[in-house]
């Protein structure tokens, strides 16, 4: 090979060799393209991925019909179940992100606001007529509206106010915890605390609309989630077992949608045929008995943590106690471990309310998912009941 | 004639004479018995003649159903409307006669009493919060019941606690006036005044009886009693023409059973027709618009006085207004005559409570006796039949 030949096979080597690299260089930004798109396509993907849910159901209770919306985004939408022209008193609680609250009152121009701290204290006579007094400050008439946005203690107290303000106005319900959101913003209970006992004063009063965003609770702690989901597990234990399993999947909080919706038809469900709490709608006590009583004597546990440990003492199979076991210490409820000390002070919380020549109370049992059933307990088993959850 | 033939018809005519004496006695005395068992007769009719009445009807409220009793001699059964073994609380106005409150608890021999000294202020959200005390003391539970022994204001206060204590507790109402017994005891309005405005804050809440005795009502001043027939005069301008007629007859007051009777007729069949003031109820708050501006304003009349009076503004022939008058001067209620300085503040007391933007208020008119229609008057025009009252 000459001098020349050689230097021009070095030069067809040298390009073909930048060819490869180029051609290198195309596939791998390719790639990174390929990347980037199944990228955005999965984020895209994700709130399908995550079963997001939307839905509207009405509830028949027996004195009125309404819907509840379940549905990312309808917080902006609360302006559509109120006809225009009417006077609204927004309630809502302090820790409700600030924009949740401005997109409420962007609806409604002329609302007054009311800012609650949140929290049982919150729930007393003298709330109650300051509240009163602000619809009259507002000069709400009997065709105007309360909204309440927030969990339990909002919807209680200002559910209570418009269930009595001129012997009823208009009530709209925008739960802003997964707790409210599964259990009290439905149903019609209303109420205060009176005397040191809770929720002893108060209506039956049932919203005109019930509107839930699941959007607004991104900002709820992970505690403050499964003290709500706790509410909506007791929901498939005593009538839906189809929920109940949707607790024992690794990924039950990809779920979250689908359980809240569930939760909210077994309420439903059960509201429509006992509004009163006349029987049937006793079952909804599943784990309070016990676990009202935990709440009030430790006073550190969240309502739903405390009725979680409340449902153990009544799950009348072995085998589905280590079910629900497993799923609560999955969700990081607390195990309520009670001392000696503890039951006697417990027993008198829980019988203390009842009456006095009763030597029976009803409480509520589960032995297989979706199925409750309403017995009595002579007062003294509950005693040794405690003393099993001390052991 | 010989001596003793002289003798002889001297002696047959003194026993003639003595027979005569004798008959005549005899006629004399049994004209007395005749006299006698004519004045029983007519004392032992009286109560037919009288018209007493004595009547069960039944109100199918939207919400509820339940028996009026209107009976004499019927709070001697109040018990039967309470199942045995429930408690009861008695609150009683501290005008009802001993005998009758003495009557009602010897019924329920655990019941504990409370003593309410009658009249508005009594209505207030502190007595509420007392009597709500008062239930949790006695350990009333939602089963148990409260009586509610008085008038209306007796009736608002109890009525609205037992509509609110565990969401809403048992209540009869045995009403102990002609007002409450003709009007406030039925249809289920409860309610407490708040902020300075009557009834602003309460219930619809259905009792599960209402007891009246009218015998209770003896006791009752002469104003009193004309101050309840007052209502019932306006139950038969808006309802009932036959019932009207009955205030026209010069012995009206013999037939105050058959007032009350047709007056409850007329309420219940309104309140079953519109159990929550939508639409015809209204046509209730009769003579309501003005007469309300009318109490509030003078302080010293009694409602069916003012009322009464409100209804002139508002009856709309010239030849029923003077029917009417003549039924009200006949009845002693008190001709109330504005002065030009009474127009402004009554003006303000009545458009009050409306919506601020609204130019138009509801009020009810009549023109044939037993129909009313609700119309929609301009502000201004109130303001212009007030001038009319002091013309």
């Amino acid at each position: 090979m000459s001098a020349s030949e050689f230097r021009i096979s070095l030069l067809i080597t040298h390009y073909s060799l930048l060819i490869t690299h180029y051609s290198l260089l195309i596939t791998h930004y390719s790639l990174l393209i390929t990347h980037y798109s199944l990228l955005i396509t999965h984020y895209s993907l994700l709130p399908i991925l995550c079963y997001y849910i939307t839905m509207q159901i009405e509830v028949n209770a027996e004195s009125k019909s309404y819907p509840i919306v379940l549905e990312r985004g309808s917080i902006n939408n609360v302006a559509q179940f109120v006809p225009s022209g009417k006077n609204a008193l927004i309630v809502y609680d302090k820790n409700v992100p600030t924009t949740a609250v401005n997109t409420i009152c962007e609806q409604f121009p002329n609302s007054k606001l009311v800012k609650i701290t949140g929290g049982e204290v919150t729930k007393s006579i003298d709330n109650y007529a300051e509240l009163l007094q602000k619809c009259m400050d507002a000069k709400l008439t009997r065709s105007d509206y309360i909204i309440a946005v927030g969990g339990g203690t909002v919807g209680d107290l200002a559910g209570f106010t418009a269930a009595t303000y001129m012997r009823g106005i208009h009530l709209i319900h925008v739960p802003t915890t997964i707790l409210s959101a599964v259990d009290s913003s439905i149903g019609g209970k209303t109420g205060i605390n009176f005397g040191g006992t809770k929720n002893v004063v108060g209506a039956f009063y049932q919203p005109d609309a019930v509107i839930i965003d699941l959007d607004v609770t991104k900002t709820l702690s992970e505690r403050q989630v499964s003290n709500g989901l706790a509410e909506a597990l007791k929901a498939g234990l005593i009538y839906d077992e189809t929920l109940f399993e949707l607790f024992e999947q690794d990924d039950y909080l990809a779920h979250i949608d689908e359980i809240v919706a569930q939760a909210i038809y077994v309420k439903k469900a059960i509201v429509e045929q006992d509004e009163r709490e006349a029987d049937l709608r006793q079952i909804l006590n599943f784990g309070h008995t016990i676990g009202h009583g935990i709440e009030a004597h430790f006073g550190k546990y969240l309502h739903g943590e405390a009725i979680a440990e409340g449902m153990m003492y009544f799950i009348k199979s072995k085998e589905l106690g280590e079910r629900v076991e497993k799923i609560t210490r999955k969700m990081n409820l607390p195990k309520i471990k009670l001392s000696p000390n503890d039951i006697d002070p417990i027993y008198e919380l829980i019988v203390r309310d009842k009456k006095a020549n009763a030597d029976y109370i009803n409480v509520v049992e589960v032995e297989k998912p979706g199925h409750a059933y309403i017995c009595q307990v002579k007062k003294a088993d509950i005693n040794e009941m405690l003393k099993w959850g001390s052991a």
